[in-house]
């Protein structure tokens, strides 16, 4: 089969053949790919960014993002059946520590990343496990939704953590209306009577943000501080989600928060630097937030089969992996690439 | 009646003679003082540390952790009656927003705060709330409980919220021995079989925590992180009560946590400086902890009035004020001092 | 002013000329009646049913669903101001004991509930405490939301309880839609992105029901529990709300519940009358519920301000209580009966 | 090996030689039998009770409550290894459905009940799955544990509920101390502050209760709910958790409930018949228990570990399996009978 590999740091990714994966064991799931995500994360990995922490071992396919119909399953498998269209959670877990058999697999002891330390699905097939299949509606196509395997999920997880404890009288405030930012925001419209104001230094997003859900919008121009405590009658927001974390977003996103107030953080780059004073005195909550587990994954599948979450993507034929990832570096995609094969 | 006024900043407490009192308003209960808590808040009143917070006109009577015998009621009170004994919340609250009418009345958006902002204890009687007065059991005395009105409260409130998260696999790093810390610990352990692990310089504080509930304790000599992820398998600590938050506290405390662990911060002086990369990746918690609520407070006394939590104090007559004082600010206090008027 | 009072029971009710209530405590609230809610409980107190319980004194103004102006306020008043527009929780309660201080306010030790046990609002004014009124947005009208004081508020809280739970692949079945069910639909979907199938008798209920935003409608003849079964691939719902509570509705929900489903009680009538072994082999929970708090009437009316929860009503004057009793009695209503002074 | 096996219902069971099961699949684990408890439903196999239910084949081993040492174990399991002691959750589960993916996994949909519906442990060896073993400190016995698999986890799945939503304020009755009350109130003692008020018609059952915990007894002759009402200021329990289920207990536990009090049902036999109008003006919980989950048997284990739930037992060498069945069928065991292979 066709496969997209890493072979250097610092080179390009070449196109190879490899062979088609095989189902050894029982929860074995060989899935024929549909459409795989090309991320930032894959950039940062040409650039050698994960190659210390990964320890993959070169060549291998990329690719963490992905979705199709499953191909061939193991004899333990009960799940999943040839021909089910699914979309793949990112981790393949071990299904025995405590995390997993609490329901928390992204904590897992011993999981895999497939495209970050072994091999992912830019490719024509991906051999995966049936902790990670999750099956999708007849009416949602593997290349349009394979985007929320990582990035959707993700923002799924922490908007639905900050849904659990809002209310109709509450505010929310997103950060960063992008890729994550966008998923977020119809997350939240779908899962909590909160408003939503979305910050943002793009007007085009905060546009974009108030057609999918956002009650409001404020420009992120250095008076997004006065403006969204205006909006909040100088009390601050109940809960803020920060897609950017850079920049100078965090002693913002402090700065917008009411007392109790929790801080949902997401995207990373600076220090959370806040004196502990602060932390007590207003007794507010940072809250970490990582790719979702598994059952958010099977949530956001059922919000996207009834149309509650939608994906701009843009498709790349597989052989113009260099394209999308060339694009995706120069800013030129809109919403998410995706390489079919 | 006799109260001890700061009459100014970085003047000594002076004895005046003030009149008692008097009931007014429907809510009002006014207190006989059986016991006031001296605090190292207290001091820092004196070096003027809260006058522009406070916005408190001098002379006033200081203190802030009372508790006595109920004097007098207002037409509206029906949760005490006159000689009942009891313990004030240090907030005065307003009973109508939005965080008073869902028990969290702490973020009252109007309260008062005797002995801080208008007159404390340090006296007689003190006048104060029907919503401020926690009836204690027949079994304690007024002076003997006084010091968990604020102290103990706090520390209660950071171990129960820690203590709802956490089961008989997992364990819980206290940091601080100290007046909090001791408090903490028995009410963890009195509300979960966690494991407890307590973190001091003082050996002294170690060998009295295990005698009040600790599972282990470890000597804060520069080896505390490696020894407590020692003690949890490589992994670290599940919670981390941090009753410290100075000198190296915060960055020790983050190191020793679990992946998904919940740091509560209690403590404060220095700032929580972490890349917002490993709150992400380890999507841990940091959770602001202020003084607890009424219902706090009466779970607190129910404790208490089952010997479940204890304190030591060193009592010292209300003339005798400026002894107090001056043991407190020279470290000459063992536990807890008390004017006993 | 002019008050419409019970004089006997199984006696009409008369017009009279009352003293307006004079604001004497300092929570005092009187509010200027803008509309009060004709409810089927005021038909059976009028034949007597409550008057054991109630042990309300005759002559006495009826009416416990009331929403108006603030005419004039207590001086210890600080949530509205004169000319505020108001929903009036329906219970008066102490703000003392341990359900009040815990925002259960409910199940108050005190309460009072005016048009049942102390006068209502079929009148001019009503007097209540500052802990029973809710502003309202400047786009509502009182006359078009007093219904949502009583009969919305119920179904608002067992939807919320019951959507706390849910998730977007679970189904919530809604027993009955008429008055309540028909609020306990909208307060759904705009709470949970949960699959809604309402089961109800009539087709036009049905019908409405669909419009509002459920996703399925049973017919209720027989075939109820087999027809939710097919549609929740024979294994039953997550969750159940009863609005109806006689007639066989209650073993026909158990019936329709899946494995650690709750079955939220709403309406009344009949007995509960269940196995034990069924409900631990099973593992379901059987959930009272009753009015909501007044939290739960601040965020019922933060829906309504959006337009999420729209109740149809029908005007009277209200010199024309006795056709609007008549008519409600007669099944003539179509929504609620309200009396606009 | 030795296996005790049922050949035929209503008749006595029959020591027959079966094959050592094979480790075949990645996920078996074989277990050494070091203790199985021998369980009233046994009894009821043998009277053909389960026959229907269980659509077990005879002939086959019974025996649900084990406990041994890992004697071999399959490719994939990681969780376990050869020699370790270990206990055995009663279900083996498939890891793979929605129930076993949350935690939950009693309500998997593809589950097995060795002892009940395959081959159980009243053998020298038992096939089980790396999903279903706990591994147990070095300082309990299996034989000594064996009986907390199943009897002990009950209660302790019904006991850790219940205490999540009490506090030092609240008082929990529980209502029957034999075998599965007895390690309830151990449980609730490790877990929660809460006063434990235990009812039994058996003195000497509430002695025990009192010396193991429980803050106060009340003999179960008539007037039980009068008498808990009593100790209750007449108010009724927070919460009540019934191991009887029979006898009238049901009518009495919801008359012993304070409003909005839960009511556990453990143990079953007679109907739940309540008006729903009672549920709902009380608004009470009525809320079923099955067997817990296997982290429950993790944190019960953790709680055995260190001496907080103890089980009284009472050896039989597994060749005197019929002594032990009709010393229990006659009520000659004290505690808890175990066979010892």
């Amino acid at each position: 089969m066709r496969a997209v590999q890493v072979v250097g740091y610092h080179e390009d990714l070449q196109m190879t053949e490899a062979p088609i994966p095989e189902v050894t064991g029982p929860w074995d799931v060989l899935v024929k790919i549909g459409g795989a995500g090309v991320c930032r994360t894959d950039l940062h990995i040409l650039e050698g960014q994960w190659a210390e922490k990964s320890q993959v071992q070169l060549p291998y396919t990329i690719g963490h993002e992905n979705a199709g119909w499953v191909h061939a399953i193991g004899s333990a498998v009960t799940n999943v059946k040839e021909g089910d269209k699914v979309i793949l959670h990112p981790l393949v877990t071990c299904g025995l520590c405590r995390a997993c058999r609490s329901g928390d697999d992204v904590h897992c002891e011993e999981s895999k990343f497939p495209g970050i330390d072994s091999n992912g699905g830019y490719a024509e097939y991906l051999c995966t496990s049936a902790r990670s299949v999750v099956k999708i509606d007849d009416s949602l196509e593997p290349a349009d939704v394979a985007a929320l395997a990582d990035a959707g999920l993700t923002a799924y997880h922490a908007a639905a953590k900050a849904a659990k404890r809002l209310t109709s009288r509450d505010t929310c405030v997103v950060v960063g209306a992008g890729g994550l930012g966008h998923i977020g925001i119809q997350v939240l419209k779908a899962l909590t009577p909160a408003r939503i104001i979305v910050v943002d230094r793009n007007q085009a997003a905060l546009d974009l943000a108030k057609s999918i859900g956002a009650d409001a919008g404020v420009i992120s121009d250095g008076t997004q501080v006065t403006h969204v405590l205006e909006l909040t009658e100088g009390r601050g927001a109940e809960a803020l989600i920060d897609f950017v974390g850079e920049g100078g977003a965090t002693a913002d996103g402090v700065a917008m928060l009411r007392r109790a107030g929790d801080y949902y953080v997401v995207g990373y780059g600076e220090n959370i630097n806040v004196p502990t004073i602060d932390i007590v005195s207003a007794e507010i909550n940072i809250i970490g937030n990582l790719v979702g587990s598994y059952n958010d994954l099977q949530d956001l599948m059922a919000l996207a089969a009834r149309g509650a979450v939608k994906l701009h993507t843009q498709k790349y034929a597989l052989s113009d992996f260099q394209q999308a990832i060339s694009d995706l570096d120069a800013g030129k995609v809109r919403g998410r690439a995706i390489l079919v094969p």
